[in-house]
């Protein structure tokens, strides 16, 4: 079978070199595990540096999923719900998991992958002014993406309204920052870490799609949550032996702009294909600066397309033309972006 | 403060007095407990000859939520979902708890609380045609009520459709019977037991809402699902420890057809409100010929209503007027109900 | 097959009919629903009265299994874990279902039932002075029965003991009644309600084997253990419709002190066989003053027994003797104690 | 602080450099995620031929906690227990990860961390002998590590009468793995993997301590266990988005022997010193052949010990003497073992 260019998403490949480099570099020395490692506790500092707090709880697992999970289950007593756009990646992509430590998700419609303060302040209306209260589970997390699925972000002033309204009605935030350096590095951004650290309860910045083998490093501001985090870490199986491989590969990331680089080399690659797209006119089902494009396409070049690249299907527009979804990363060459931008070209 | 009529609920009074007396007449005979003594088992053959099928498990549970954690627990593997309506009482009505079990509820938008047969194939085309089917909850369980939440009924055609198509696509058909005797007594219902207990792997026969002190009758066809049942409702504390109780009062409601008569009778009283609304000109939010009204009503006369009646507020219709739930009962006197009906001509 | 006389439990017959005439004489009026009517209110305050205190929060739930998963679900975060002794029901009697909750149970060995002070103690030196103390469960509730399954009794100073190491180490003190009145009147008794209500967090006093169709009520004084029980209790499936049912039998049989009385007669019956067994010189595997009798009886005799009476079987106690139950309850005639005591005397 | 030689345990340092090698040389070779690439179809091949079987599911996940906990999930229905020796890392070590699944472990003591074919066979008895069936959890797994977490090994004749009884009980037997490799390179073991995967319905080849960065491979013979696997992995946080990482790994470890060589050599690294531990006259509280010892050291010594070595303290044995866990691994340098052996007898 022909070996075909990757866009399908944008864990293809497997490091970011340096971070390769210093597993290798660190392999022999011996260390402790579950996280208490010299270089855990080194990523632990960077990162606290970088979210412009000391008194923050980092924890690294391997996967989102996992991430995810865990964090949900430590929030949340039993009775609780948490709320969510109707494309989350916990309700449509994680076969059940959230249901799975017992809570249930509640819907709220989003306009591309985003939610609004008022609708959160909308349910939480529905629950507490309702007489049979206890026949409803109680809104007690709020779930967002940023960028979201559709790789739009939030704007500083929404996030802001999100936290005020999380604030106010008891709620936890959550982000679940699976791209957050995409997010970070794109042109229509105007927030950064600190402002998420004081926005969210607690927030993950996702390594597994940002150039590292695997790993997301959770952010707990909050003290409830962060309570007994590690035993519930390790009842869910998310405490890996061998810490350190998470601590050298999120130092190397973060400690010197690595990620950030890799995430502004990301999103160039999408803009070659995106202005590419633009000028031959094609329609975007959602508009984004990020490493996500969702072109709607004729199905006779996607046909073509398919001899050479990998993509991701999204779903059908009309009865000629679907949404595709077209996934740069830190690994991307310029030179596979300017082929498919110019085959998109010639194919249109 | 001054006693209101109830028409909030068809749970507002105690149990029917054949029921009663029958308790008294056997309260002092010993027996075993656990649903084993000889009362349980006449309930359980008397339910056997009425469902017309000697092969089936019966079980008897305090209640509805109860009744339904343990029969979708005991159905589901892992990582499967139940296909519900949108407004289906165990995803709005129950406090998560089939996702304390473990288990997602996937929702089909409803017309009239119903779903249809093509809804329930078209789900399980997405996931089965869905590439990344490991993401997704696979559907297994489709629960419906009937009568709904808003009093409709599902024709007999509709259930053989919905039936066929689980058969199909390898689903349990599990029905909510909370208020079954309402639907079988109704006017336009063409269905019946027999029926039923072939349609569905499993259903229940509702005692609480139907002129018993407590308790669901649960019907199960489906062998798969009988097996090992009784441990699982142990499990869940759904194992009454005198069982007794619950056979005495399923074979005195269903011995001799007391279960329709009683239905007969709330259809009987939920229609002389019924035609008294329609004679005053007022819409209804869903129509139906079972017990529950849900009348569109303008909020001044709510007022005035409110004063002498307990009504359930289902939500806002307009700037000036609300949706009402109006539930008769097996325990509703005919003199409660002309009364209401001509209060309503008076205010409207 | 030959109706025999039964000593197998203490929920061999209905209620007493002094709560059956209350359902009766109510059974027409109406209430609203989930333990929220006249009746139930009336049951909390005469419980609230004799435990002594105002500032409780009491519900009641059908039966003991579901009891004890509610408020030890409603009590525990996802790593903790519960104390209780080796027979303790909720390990050995009911099918796993604080496991299905998602916590372990930690096992106490204990004597004739009960566990100490002490042990609670070194449970928690292990654990807290362990270095991988993420790899463990929290020790965070204690679970005890009182009078034990063995029928012993925990004399005041014991229960002083546990109770101020569970406020030492941060443990919360669970006591299970499900026949709490055969020990407030058995001979060698020094608590009282009142005193239990201050050493525990929260325990119930039991309905189904002390003269009620069915139910246990749960005292609760620790507020974090209250906070939200309601919700859990639905989402469990615990919480009954016609929860007046409950408050009518509650208040019945506390009001005025026949709960005590029967508690005394049932102890009375046990005495009346418990002599006659000593007479005659049979041992006992467990000593103790209240319904349950657990004596040695050579095999020969249980064969002649068991052809007029329904006995428990224990556990084998040697080649030629058995360990049996005899439950007495609130419901065991004179006539009947008399019977089997001197058919004991006549068979041995 | 000084830094100390690393004895405690196998998994302080990080990947033999072999596989590490094989990471980078395909580091940017694109693939598709969740373990369907062609990496891990490589090591699903080179597993079923040294299993001798070609109809396995082989699975690979990241750690042994998740993996115990996933393939206990996906085995056993709610009202099913684990059989495990009371010193099982399920049971001791892993913060209540099964019932955190909803699953009792119900123990059975274990000698020098194993338990027998008739230990088993008299559980299964205790359980479906008894009347109350519905009351307990039903035994439906039989989990045993192999080595045990005492190092010591199942004989064939012993694994294979465990294997017979559960398949005359119908049991799962599920073997962890965690140190498999140490088990089948040591000096009494008569068994191997062709063996093993006859006697098992699952069991998991370990890489986490056996010279990986991290993995498990799991193989399932039982087609029952291995139906849905992967959408429940998928639930747990268990299916690694860059899979390939353990396809690379595991084929590394097991294409050509380098898994056994490593673990002939770690056994090896423990014999130096167990042979002079025994030289010198020391007690070992368990005897075995793998590559952890426990020996019974006086205080005095511990303490000199501990100013070079980190060692894994036990428990006491006596007033002055304790019980140690040394653990040798792939990693352990001649030189160290050396050192620790002399330095072993200097202090004695």
């Amino acid at each position: 079978m022909k070996k075909k260019i990757e866009f399908s998403s944008d864990y293809n490949e497997g490091a970011h070199p340096r971070l390769l480099d210093k597993l290798i570099e660190t392999n022999m020395v011996q260390t402790h595990g579950y996280g208490s490692d010299p270089y855990c506790e080194e990523a632990y500092e960077v990162i606290k540096k970088l979210c412009g707090n000391k008194d923050l709880d980092i924890h690294m697992i391997v996967g989102g999923t996992l991430t995810n999970l865990i964090v949900i289950k430590a929030a949340l007593r039993p009775h609780q719900c948490v709320l969510s756009p109707s494309n989350g990646h916990i309700h449509v992509q994680e076969t059940g998991s959230i249901e799975a430590t017992g809570h249930k998700i509640s819907i709220l419609s989003g306009k591309d992958g985003k939610i609004t303060a008022s609708q959160i302040d909308e349910a939480c209306n529905e629950y507490w002014n309702n007489e049979g209260i206890v026949h409803l589970t109680q809104p007690k997390l709020v779930y967002i993406t940023h960028p979201t699925e559709f790789g739009t972000l939030y704007k500083k002033a929404e996030l802001q309204a999100i936290s005020d309204v999380c604030k106010k009605r008891n709620l936890y935030l959550y982000m679940d920052g699976a791209r957050l350096g995409y997010g970070l590095a794109a042109k229509e951004n105007d927030t950064d870490l600190k402002f998420i650290t004081e926005c969210c309860d607690v927030f993950y910045i996702g390594g597994n799609k940002q150039g590292a083998l695997f790993g997301e490093a959770v952010v707990i501001r909050n003290k409830t949550i962060a309570e007994d985090f590690r035993p519930i870490m390790k009842q869910c199986g998310g405490l890996l032996a061998k810490g350190r491989l998470l601590g050298i590969q999120f130092t190397e990331l973060l400690k010197d702009g690595l990620y950030l680089e890799l995430s502004v080399h990301a999103n160039k690659m999408a803009e070659i294909i995106r202005s590419s797209l633009k000028r031959i006119g094609i329609k975007f089902f959602v508009e984004n600066t990020t490493n996500l494009l969702f072109p709607i396409l004729p199905d006779s070049i996607l046909e073509e397309l398919s001899k050479d690249y990998s993509l991701t299907y999204y779903k059908r527009w009309d009865e000629k033309s679907s949404v595709i979804r077209i996934a740069t990363s830190w690994a991307t060459t310029e030179e596979n972006a300017n082929k498919l931008a110019a085959d998109l070209e010639k194919f249109c």
